[in-house]
Protein backbone atom coordinates (compact mmCIF):
# COMPACT_ATOMS: atom_id res chain seq x y z
CA UNK A 1 0.00 0.00 0.00
CA UNK A 2 1.06 3.72 -0.85
CA UNK A 3 -0.30 6.97 -0.65
CA UNK A 4 -1.19 6.62 -4.00
CA UNK A 5 -3.76 3.43 -3.61
CA UNK A 6 -5.25 4.76 -0.44
CA UNK A 7 -6.17 8.03 -2.68
CA UNK A 8 -7.65 5.74 -5.03
CA UNK A 9 -9.81 3.50 -2.83
CA UNK A 10 -10.68 6.57 -0.73
CA UNK A 11 -12.29 8.15 -3.47
CA UNK A 12 -15.61 7.96 -4.15
CA UNK A 13 -18.59 9.59 -6.07
CA UNK A 14 -19.82 13.09 -4.49
CA UNK A 15 -22.94 14.44 -5.43
CA UNK A 16 -24.04 17.59 -2.89
CA UNK A 17 -21.60 20.08 -2.76
CA UNK A 18 -20.38 22.84 -0.42
CA UNK A 19 -21.06 26.29 -1.85
CA UNK A 20 -17.20 26.95 -2.57
CA UNK A 21 -15.74 27.99 -5.79
CA UNK A 22 -12.81 26.09 -6.85
CA UNK A 23 -9.58 28.18 -7.04
CA UNK A 24 -8.30 29.34 -10.28
CA UNK A 25 -5.44 27.37 -10.08
CA UNK A 26 -6.88 24.31 -8.82
CA UNK A 27 -8.83 24.34 -12.06
CA UNK A 28 -5.55 25.22 -14.08
CA UNK A 29 -4.42 21.34 -12.36
CA UNK A 30 -7.19 19.72 -12.99
CA UNK A 31 -6.82 20.70 -16.78
CA UNK A 32 -3.14 19.85 -16.82
CA UNK A 33 -3.84 16.60 -14.96
CA UNK A 34 -6.38 15.78 -18.16
CA UNK A 35 -3.15 16.85 -20.47
CA UNK A 36 -0.51 14.82 -19.18
CA UNK A 37 -3.02 11.67 -19.42
CA UNK A 38 -1.58 9.09 -21.93
CA UNK A 39 -3.05 9.46 -25.61
CA UNK A 40 -2.96 7.88 -28.74
CA UNK A 41 -0.05 9.00 -30.98
CA UNK A 42 0.00 12.02 -29.05
CA UNK A 43 -2.96 13.58 -30.88
CA UNK A 44 -4.95 14.28 -27.56
CA UNK A 45 -8.24 13.11 -29.68
CA UNK A 46 -10.67 15.19 -27.11
CA UNK A 47 -11.71 18.63 -26.21
CA UNK A 48 -13.25 19.38 -23.01
CA UNK A 49 -16.07 22.09 -22.83
CA UNK A 50 -16.00 23.66 -19.11
CA UNK A 51 -19.69 24.62 -18.80
CA UNK A 52 -19.74 27.98 -16.86
CA UNK A 53 -23.12 29.23 -17.55
CA UNK A 54 -25.80 28.80 -15.29
CA UNK A 55 -28.48 28.45 -18.12
CA UNK A 56 -26.56 25.90 -19.96
CA UNK A 57 -25.79 23.65 -16.35
CA UNK A 58 -29.31 23.90 -15.99
CA UNK A 59 -30.15 22.54 -19.02
CA UNK A 60 -28.19 20.11 -18.91
CA UNK A 61 -29.03 18.85 -15.60
CA UNK A 62 -32.43 18.39 -17.28
CA UNK A 63 -31.19 16.71 -19.99
CA UNK A 64 -29.10 14.51 -17.98
CA UNK A 65 -32.09 12.34 -16.93
CA UNK A 66 -33.51 15.09 -14.99
CA UNK A 67 -30.53 15.44 -11.87
CA UNK A 68 -30.40 18.77 -10.40
CA UNK A 69 -27.41 18.32 -8.50
CA UNK A 70 -25.70 19.26 -11.65
CA UNK A 71 -26.84 22.30 -11.61
CA UNK A 72 -25.65 22.93 -8.34
CA UNK A 73 -21.73 21.56 -8.74
CA UNK A 74 -19.01 24.60 -9.29
CA UNK A 75 -17.35 22.93 -12.26
CA UNK A 76 -19.46 20.88 -14.79
CA UNK A 77 -16.90 19.35 -17.57
CA UNK A 78 -17.97 17.49 -20.86
CA UNK A 79 -15.32 15.38 -22.14
CA UNK A 80 -15.69 14.84 -26.32
CA UNK A 81 -14.63 12.13 -27.96
CA UNK A 82 -13.20 14.59 -30.89
CA UNK A 83 -12.46 13.32 -34.43
CA UNK A 84 -13.00 16.52 -35.92
CA UNK A 85 -9.91 18.20 -34.95
CA UNK A 86 -7.81 15.76 -36.81
CA UNK A 87 -9.98 16.26 -40.12
CA UNK A 88 -9.72 20.40 -39.66
CA UNK A 89 -5.90 19.71 -39.42
CA UNK A 90 -5.00 17.24 -42.25
CA UNK A 91 -6.92 19.79 -44.34
CA UNK A 92 -4.86 22.91 -43.16
CA UNK A 93 -2.27 20.51 -44.36
CA UNK A 94 -4.04 20.08 -47.56
CA UNK A 95 -5.06 17.11 -47.11
CA UNK A 96 -8.43 15.79 -48.10
CA UNK A 97 -9.19 12.79 -44.93
CA UNK A 98 -11.83 10.19 -45.32
CA UNK A 99 -14.68 10.23 -43.39
CA UNK A 100 -13.87 9.35 -39.35
CA UNK A 101 -15.37 5.42 -38.59
CA UNK A 102 -16.03 2.90 -35.66
CA UNK A 103 -12.99 2.64 -34.65
CA UNK A 104 -11.89 6.51 -34.83
CA UNK A 105 -14.16 7.21 -32.72
CA UNK A 106 -14.04 4.37 -30.03
CA UNK A 107 -10.83 5.42 -30.21
CA UNK A 108 -11.40 9.06 -29.54
CA UNK A 109 -13.81 7.79 -26.32
CA UNK A 110 -11.00 5.99 -24.79
CA UNK A 111 -8.78 9.20 -25.05
CA UNK A 112 -11.16 11.58 -23.50
CA UNK A 113 -12.15 9.04 -20.71
CA UNK A 114 -8.54 8.68 -19.61
CA UNK A 115 -8.22 12.23 -19.36
CA UNK A 116 -11.31 12.57 -17.37
CA UNK A 117 -10.13 9.77 -15.27
CA UNK A 118 -6.75 11.57 -14.60
CA UNK A 119 -9.43 14.90 -13.84
CA UNK A 120 -11.25 12.83 -11.19
CA UNK A 121 -7.62 11.80 -9.65
CA UNK A 122 -6.62 14.96 -9.03
CA UNK A 123 -9.43 16.31 -7.97
CA UNK A 124 -9.40 13.80 -4.82
CA UNK A 125 -5.71 15.08 -4.52
CA UNK A 126 -7.52 18.63 -4.15
CA UNK A 127 -9.67 17.41 -1.32
CA UNK A 128 -12.35 18.02 -4.21
CA UNK A 129 -15.40 15.32 -5.10
CA UNK A 130 -16.58 14.22 -8.28
CA UNK A 131 -18.93 12.14 -10.30
CA UNK A 132 -18.74 10.93 -13.57
CA UNK A 133 -22.92 11.78 -15.29
CA UNK A 134 -23.23 8.85 -17.96
CA UNK A 135 -26.53 10.49 -18.97
CA UNK A 136 -24.73 12.96 -21.10
CA UNK A 137 -24.58 10.14 -23.74
CA UNK A 138 -29.23 10.68 -24.21
CA UNK A 139 -30.55 13.50 -25.90
CA UNK A 140 -27.92 13.44 -28.92
CA UNK A 141 -29.81 15.95 -30.84
CA UNK A 142 -30.51 18.48 -27.77
CA UNK A 143 -26.89 18.09 -26.91
CA UNK A 144 -25.58 18.25 -30.17
CA UNK A 145 -27.09 22.06 -30.15
CA UNK A 146 -26.50 22.99 -27.12
CA UNK A 147 -22.81 22.14 -27.67
CA UNK A 148 -22.48 22.90 -30.99
CA UNK A 149 -21.37 19.89 -32.13
CA UNK A 150 -20.34 18.83 -34.81
CA UNK A 151 -21.45 15.05 -36.10
CA UNK A 152 -17.78 14.00 -35.88
CA UNK A 153 -17.85 14.79 -31.66
CA UNK A 154 -19.36 12.26 -29.48
CA UNK A 155 -19.69 13.05 -25.36
CA UNK A 156 -17.64 10.69 -23.78
CA UNK A 157 -18.13 11.66 -20.33
CA UNK A 158 -19.42 14.31 -17.93
CA UNK A 159 -17.94 15.02 -14.57
CA UNK A 160 -19.16 17.15 -12.18
CA UNK A 161 -16.86 18.66 -9.54
CA UNK A 162 -16.73 20.26 -6.07
CA UNK A 163 -15.81 20.30 -2.32
CA UNK A 164 -17.73 17.17 -0.73
CA UNK A 165 -20.34 18.23 2.32
CA UNK A 166 -19.35 17.06 5.36
CA UNK A 167 -22.19 14.09 5.29
CA UNK A 168 -20.93 13.50 1.64
CA UNK A 169 -17.55 12.98 3.05
CA UNK A 170 -18.75 10.54 5.75
CA UNK A 171 -21.06 8.48 3.50
CA UNK A 172 -19.66 4.83 2.85
CA UNK A 173 -18.06 4.10 -0.45
CA UNK A 174 -20.26 0.83 -1.87
CA UNK A 175 -18.54 -2.43 -1.68
CA UNK A 176 -17.76 -3.53 -5.04
CA UNK A 177 -17.90 -7.48 -6.59
CA UNK A 178 -15.27 -9.39 -5.66
CA UNK A 179 -12.22 -9.56 -8.18
CA UNK A 180 -12.34 -13.60 -9.18
CA UNK A 181 -15.36 -12.31 -10.68
CA UNK A 182 -13.95 -9.80 -12.89
CA UNK A 183 -10.03 -10.96 -13.56
CA UNK A 184 -10.06 -14.26 -15.72
CA UNK A 185 -7.11 -15.55 -17.10
CA UNK A 186 -6.29 -16.14 -20.40
CA UNK A 187 -10.00 -15.86 -21.82
CA UNK A 188 -13.49 -14.96 -21.25
CA UNK A 189 -16.24 -16.81 -19.20
CA UNK A 190 -19.80 -16.70 -18.39
CA UNK A 191 -20.59 -17.12 -15.13
CA UNK A 192 -23.36 -19.69 -14.17
CA UNK A 193 -26.44 -18.60 -12.47
CA UNK A 194 -24.70 -19.68 -9.40
CA UNK A 195 -22.01 -17.60 -9.60
CA UNK A 196 -23.91 -14.79 -10.14
CA UNK A 197 -26.32 -15.07 -7.14
CA UNK A 198 -23.33 -15.44 -4.76
CA UNK A 199 -21.21 -12.79 -6.37
CA UNK A 200 -24.22 -10.68 -5.89
CA UNK A 201 -24.91 -11.56 -2.35
CA UNK A 202 -21.44 -11.97 -1.44
CA UNK A 203 -21.18 -7.74 -2.16
CA UNK A 204 -24.29 -6.71 -0.64
CA UNK A 205 -23.32 -9.06 2.70
CA UNK A 206 -19.94 -6.70 2.20
CA UNK A 207 -22.04 -3.89 2.05
CA UNK A 208 -23.93 -4.57 5.16
CA UNK A 209 -26.55 -6.28 3.56
CA UNK A 210 -26.38 -9.74 4.39
CA UNK A 211 -29.23 -11.91 3.38
CA UNK A 212 -30.81 -9.97 0.86
CA UNK A 213 -33.19 -11.29 -1.84
CA UNK A 214 -31.40 -11.70 -5.31
CA UNK A 215 -33.82 -11.97 -7.58
CA UNK A 216 -35.99 -9.26 -6.00
CA UNK A 217 -33.10 -6.93 -6.04
CA UNK A 218 -32.49 -8.16 -9.32
CA UNK A 219 -35.46 -6.77 -10.48
CA UNK A 220 -35.45 -3.95 -8.51
CA UNK A 221 -32.86 -2.68 -10.07
CA UNK A 222 -33.37 -4.23 -13.53
CA UNK A 223 -36.76 -1.61 -13.34
CA UNK A 224 -34.12 1.27 -12.18
CA UNK A 225 -31.71 0.71 -14.66
CA UNK A 226 -31.89 -1.73 -17.45
CA UNK A 227 -35.46 -1.39 -18.24
CA UNK A 228 -35.48 2.55 -17.59
CA UNK A 229 -36.72 5.34 -19.99
CA UNK A 230 -33.22 7.15 -19.50
CA UNK A 231 -31.29 3.61 -20.47
CA UNK A 232 -33.84 3.11 -23.70
CA UNK A 233 -33.10 6.90 -24.27
CA UNK A 234 -29.39 6.39 -24.12
CA UNK A 235 -29.54 3.39 -26.61
CA UNK A 236 -31.09 5.12 -28.91
CA UNK A 237 -29.47 8.37 -28.77
CA UNK A 238 -25.68 6.64 -29.09
CA UNK A 239 -27.09 4.85 -31.46
CA UNK A 240 -27.61 7.78 -33.65
CA UNK A 241 -24.41 9.36 -32.14
CA UNK A 242 -22.43 5.99 -33.92
CA UNK A 243 -24.65 5.99 -37.02
CA UNK A 244 -22.12 9.28 -38.33
CA UNK A 245 -19.43 6.98 -38.39
CA UNK A 246 -21.19 3.71 -40.29
CA UNK A 247 -18.99 3.49 -43.26
CA UNK B 1 1.06 21.12 -6.94
CA UNK B 2 0.82 17.95 -5.25
CA UNK B 3 2.56 14.29 -4.98
CA UNK B 4 -0.30 13.20 -7.15
CA UNK B 5 0.09 15.87 -9.61
CA UNK B 6 3.36 15.35 -9.88
CA UNK B 7 2.71 11.74 -10.94
CA UNK B 8 0.68 11.93 -13.20
CA UNK B 9 2.97 14.64 -15.55
CA UNK B 10 5.31 12.01 -14.75
CA UNK B 11 3.88 9.43 -16.32
CA UNK B 12 5.00 8.51 -19.82
CA UNK B 13 4.38 5.14 -21.92
CA UNK B 14 6.84 2.44 -21.80
CA UNK B 15 7.62 0.00 -23.90
CA UNK B 16 10.56 -1.54 -22.87
CA UNK B 17 11.16 -3.39 -19.90
CA UNK B 18 13.26 -5.12 -17.85
CA UNK B 19 13.05 -8.78 -17.03
CA UNK B 20 11.83 -8.62 -13.63
CA UNK B 21 8.74 -9.97 -12.97
CA UNK B 22 5.94 -8.22 -10.80
CA UNK B 23 5.52 -9.18 -7.49
CA UNK B 24 2.09 -11.23 -6.32
CA UNK B 25 1.38 -8.35 -4.23
CA UNK B 26 2.15 -5.90 -6.55
CA UNK B 27 -0.08 -7.78 -9.24
CA UNK B 28 -3.05 -8.01 -6.72
CA UNK B 29 -2.89 -4.24 -5.65
CA UNK B 30 -3.19 -3.13 -9.27
CA UNK B 31 -6.48 -5.05 -9.91
CA UNK B 32 -7.64 -3.33 -6.11
CA UNK B 33 -6.80 -0.23 -8.17
CA UNK B 34 -9.19 -0.98 -10.81
CA UNK B 35 -11.77 -2.20 -8.68
CA UNK B 36 -11.38 0.78 -6.48
CA UNK B 37 -12.69 3.04 -9.64
CA UNK B 38 -15.80 5.08 -10.23
CA UNK B 39 -18.15 2.61 -11.78
CA UNK B 40 -21.64 3.20 -13.37
CA UNK B 41 -24.09 2.16 -10.63
CA UNK B 42 -21.90 -0.33 -9.06
CA UNK B 43 -22.04 -2.60 -11.80
CA UNK B 44 -18.64 -3.02 -12.73
CA UNK B 45 -19.41 -3.47 -16.44
CA UNK B 46 -16.00 -4.77 -17.26
CA UNK B 47 -14.11 -8.11 -17.23
CA UNK B 48 -9.89 -8.01 -17.23
CA UNK B 49 -8.56 -10.51 -18.90
CA UNK B 50 -5.04 -11.51 -17.30
CA UNK B 51 -2.77 -12.55 -20.27
CA UNK B 52 -0.74 -14.78 -18.44
CA UNK B 53 -0.03 -17.95 -21.72
CA UNK B 54 3.64 -16.57 -23.50
CA UNK B 55 2.09 -17.94 -27.01
CA UNK B 56 -1.22 -15.92 -26.32
CA UNK B 57 0.69 -13.00 -25.66
CA UNK B 58 2.68 -13.83 -28.66
CA UNK B 59 -0.05 -13.91 -30.74
CA UNK B 60 -1.79 -11.13 -29.30
CA UNK B 61 1.59 -9.16 -29.97
CA UNK B 62 0.65 -10.04 -33.65
CA UNK B 63 -2.86 -8.97 -34.01
CA UNK B 64 -2.01 -5.59 -32.40
CA UNK B 65 -0.59 -4.19 -35.35
CA UNK B 66 3.14 -6.62 -34.74
CA UNK B 67 4.13 -5.34 -31.90
CA UNK B 68 7.17 -7.98 -30.84
CA UNK B 69 7.47 -5.82 -27.56
CA UNK B 70 3.91 -6.68 -26.52
CA UNK B 71 5.04 -10.44 -25.91
CA UNK B 72 7.67 -9.23 -23.86
CA UNK B 73 6.00 -7.22 -21.00
CA UNK B 74 5.87 -9.30 -17.93
CA UNK B 75 1.88 -8.41 -17.66
CA UNK B 76 -0.72 -7.81 -20.14
CA UNK B 77 -4.22 -6.70 -19.44
CA UNK B 78 -7.14 -6.66 -21.69
CA UNK B 79 -10.01 -4.21 -20.67
CA UNK B 80 -13.05 -5.71 -21.79
CA UNK B 81 -16.34 -3.50 -22.24
CA UNK B 82 -19.00 -6.36 -20.58
CA UNK B 83 -22.72 -6.13 -21.49
CA UNK B 84 -22.84 -9.70 -21.17
CA UNK B 85 -22.69 -10.05 -17.13
CA UNK B 86 -25.31 -8.22 -16.83
CA UNK B 87 -27.49 -9.87 -19.16
CA UNK B 88 -26.61 -13.62 -17.45
CA UNK B 89 -27.61 -11.66 -14.14
CA UNK B 90 -30.75 -11.25 -14.96
CA UNK B 91 -31.17 -14.46 -16.53
CA UNK B 92 -30.20 -16.00 -13.29
CA UNK B 93 -32.88 -13.68 -11.73
CA UNK B 94 -35.48 -15.29 -13.97
CA UNK B 95 -35.55 -12.46 -15.98
CA UNK B 96 -35.99 -12.13 -19.96
CA UNK B 97 -33.34 -9.07 -20.74
CA UNK B 98 -33.44 -7.19 -24.31
CA UNK B 99 -30.37 -7.28 -25.89
CA UNK B 100 -27.92 -4.82 -25.42
CA UNK B 101 -27.76 -1.30 -27.40
CA UNK B 102 -25.08 0.69 -28.22
CA UNK B 103 -25.70 3.15 -25.42
CA UNK B 104 -25.05 0.33 -23.07
CA UNK B 105 -21.63 -0.71 -24.68
CA UNK B 106 -20.55 2.62 -24.64
CA UNK B 107 -21.17 3.23 -21.01
CA UNK B 108 -19.22 -0.06 -20.47
CA UNK B 109 -16.76 0.77 -22.52
CA UNK B 110 -16.32 3.79 -20.55
CA UNK B 111 -16.14 2.11 -17.44
CA UNK B 112 -13.90 -0.29 -18.39
CA UNK B 113 -11.12 2.48 -19.48
CA UNK B 114 -11.87 4.32 -16.27
CA UNK B 115 -10.48 1.06 -14.12
CA UNK B 116 -7.52 1.05 -16.78
CA UNK B 117 -6.61 4.33 -16.28
CA UNK B 118 -6.38 3.86 -12.46
CA UNK B 119 -4.27 0.48 -13.01
CA UNK B 120 -2.29 3.23 -14.95
CA UNK B 121 -2.00 5.32 -12.19
CA UNK B 122 -1.12 2.65 -9.27
CA UNK B 123 1.20 1.09 -11.50
CA UNK B 124 3.17 4.58 -11.44
CA UNK B 125 2.93 4.58 -7.81
CA UNK B 126 4.86 1.14 -7.68
CA UNK B 127 7.80 2.04 -10.24
CA UNK B 128 5.99 0.37 -13.56
CA UNK B 129 5.84 1.73 -16.05
CA UNK B 130 2.62 0.98 -18.83
CA UNK B 131 1.57 1.42 -21.93
CA UNK B 132 -1.91 1.62 -23.83
CA UNK B 133 -2.48 -0.74 -27.31
CA UNK B 134 -5.04 0.80 -28.97
CA UNK B 135 -4.57 -2.10 -31.67
CA UNK B 136 -6.49 -4.48 -29.66
CA UNK B 137 -9.55 -3.12 -31.73
CA UNK B 138 -8.36 -4.78 -34.46
CA UNK B 139 -8.64 -8.14 -35.92
CA UNK B 140 -12.32 -8.58 -34.17
CA UNK B 141 -12.87 -12.32 -35.72
CA UNK B 142 -9.43 -13.34 -34.02
CA UNK B 143 -9.34 -11.26 -31.15
CA UNK B 144 -13.42 -12.92 -29.94
CA UNK B 145 -11.58 -16.55 -30.77
CA UNK B 146 -8.50 -15.53 -29.03
CA UNK B 147 -9.90 -14.36 -25.94
CA UNK B 148 -13.15 -16.76 -26.32
CA UNK B 149 -15.52 -13.40 -26.65
CA UNK B 150 -19.43 -13.62 -26.28
CA UNK B 151 -20.99 -10.81 -28.81
CA UNK B 152 -21.88 -8.60 -26.02
CA UNK B 153 -18.13 -8.35 -24.82
CA UNK B 154 -15.58 -5.66 -26.40
CA UNK B 155 -12.35 -4.87 -26.05
CA UNK B 156 -12.03 -1.39 -24.53
CA UNK B 157 -8.24 -0.92 -23.98
CA UNK B 158 -5.30 -3.13 -23.29
CA UNK B 159 -2.45 -2.36 -21.07
CA UNK B 160 1.34 -3.59 -21.20
CA UNK B 161 3.19 -3.08 -17.69
CA UNK B 162 6.46 -3.84 -16.33
CA UNK B 163 9.65 -2.17 -14.89
CA UNK B 164 10.91 0.38 -17.03
CA UNK B 165 14.63 0.27 -18.73
CA UNK B 166 17.02 2.82 -17.65
CA UNK B 167 16.55 4.23 -21.15
CA UNK B 168 12.76 4.04 -20.68
CA UNK B 169 13.04 6.20 -17.73
CA UNK B 170 15.20 8.59 -19.04
CA UNK B 171 13.28 9.49 -22.27
CA UNK B 172 11.79 12.64 -22.52
CA UNK B 173 7.61 12.39 -22.22
CA UNK B 174 6.21 14.05 -25.41
CA UNK B 175 5.12 17.41 -25.23
CA UNK B 176 1.10 18.07 -25.32
CA UNK B 177 -0.56 20.50 -27.19
CA UNK B 178 -1.13 23.51 -25.48
CA UNK B 179 -4.59 23.53 -23.45
CA UNK B 180 -6.49 26.66 -25.15
CA UNK B 181 -6.98 24.49 -28.20
CA UNK B 182 -8.70 21.53 -26.09
CA UNK B 183 -10.47 23.30 -23.24
CA UNK B 184 -13.44 25.43 -24.80
CA UNK B 185 -16.49 27.37 -22.37
CA UNK B 186 -20.02 26.29 -23.03
CA UNK B 187 -19.83 25.53 -26.79
CA UNK B 188 -17.65 23.42 -29.12
CA UNK B 189 -15.30 25.05 -31.89
CA UNK B 190 -14.38 24.03 -34.87
CA UNK B 191 -9.78 25.75 -34.96
CA UNK B 192 -9.43 27.68 -37.89
CA UNK B 193 -6.11 26.35 -40.33
CA UNK B 194 -4.58 29.17 -39.00
CA UNK B 195 -4.90 27.61 -35.25
CA UNK B 196 -4.12 24.27 -36.60
CA UNK B 197 -1.02 25.29 -38.01
CA UNK B 198 -0.18 27.29 -34.60
CA UNK B 199 -1.26 24.70 -32.29
CA UNK B 200 0.98 21.75 -34.12
CA UNK B 201 4.24 24.12 -34.56
CA UNK B 202 3.97 25.32 -30.85
CA UNK B 203 4.20 21.88 -29.40
CA UNK B 204 7.10 20.78 -32.09
CA UNK B 205 8.86 23.77 -30.66
CA UNK B 206 8.36 22.91 -27.35
CA UNK B 207 9.46 19.15 -28.17
CA UNK B 208 12.64 20.48 -29.07
CA UNK B 209 11.26 20.25 -32.77
CA UNK B 210 11.55 24.12 -33.59
CA UNK B 211 11.09 25.79 -37.41
CA UNK B 212 9.13 22.04 -38.52
CA UNK B 213 7.34 21.50 -41.12
CA UNK B 214 2.97 21.73 -40.77
CA UNK B 215 2.44 19.84 -43.63
CA UNK B 216 5.37 17.81 -44.22
CA UNK B 217 4.81 16.59 -40.63
CA UNK B 218 1.15 16.17 -41.22
CA UNK B 219 1.47 14.28 -44.29
CA UNK B 220 4.03 11.90 -42.57
CA UNK B 221 1.38 11.40 -39.64
CA UNK B 222 -1.62 11.09 -42.30
CA UNK B 223 0.35 8.32 -44.11
CA UNK B 224 1.30 7.11 -40.72
CA UNK B 225 -1.74 6.85 -38.58
CA UNK B 226 -5.07 7.99 -40.65
CA UNK B 227 -4.31 6.17 -43.76
CA UNK B 228 -2.34 3.31 -42.68
CA UNK B 229 -3.28 -0.22 -43.01
CA UNK B 230 -4.15 -0.76 -39.15
CA UNK B 231 -5.83 2.19 -38.78
CA UNK B 232 -8.55 0.89 -41.65
CA UNK B 233 -8.48 -2.57 -39.54
CA UNK B 234 -8.98 -0.73 -36.60
CA UNK B 235 -12.33 0.87 -38.24
CA UNK B 236 -13.57 -2.34 -39.89
CA UNK B 237 -12.79 -4.41 -37.01
CA UNK B 238 -15.00 -1.90 -34.54
CA UNK B 239 -17.82 -1.82 -37.16
CA UNK B 240 -18.15 -5.36 -36.69
CA UNK B 241 -18.36 -5.59 -32.70
CA UNK B 242 -20.46 -2.42 -32.94
CA UNK B 243 -23.04 -4.39 -35.04
CA UNK B 244 -23.90 -6.54 -32.54
CA UNK B 245 -25.54 -3.56 -30.73
CA UNK B 246 -27.24 -1.89 -33.40
CA UNK B 247 -31.25 -1.89 -32.67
Amino acid sequence: MNDTMEALAARKSVRVFEDKPIPAEVKQALFTAAFTAPTAGNQMLYTIIDVTGQPLKETLAEKCDHQPFIATAPLVLVFLADARRWLDAYRAAGLSPRKPGPGDILLAMADAVIAAQNVVVAAESFGLGSCYIGDILENCEDIRRLLALPEEVVPAAMLVIGYPTEQQKRREKPARFDGKYIVFENAYRTLSPEEHRAMYLDREARGGRPGADFAAQMEAFWNRKYESGFCREMNRSAGVYMKAFEE
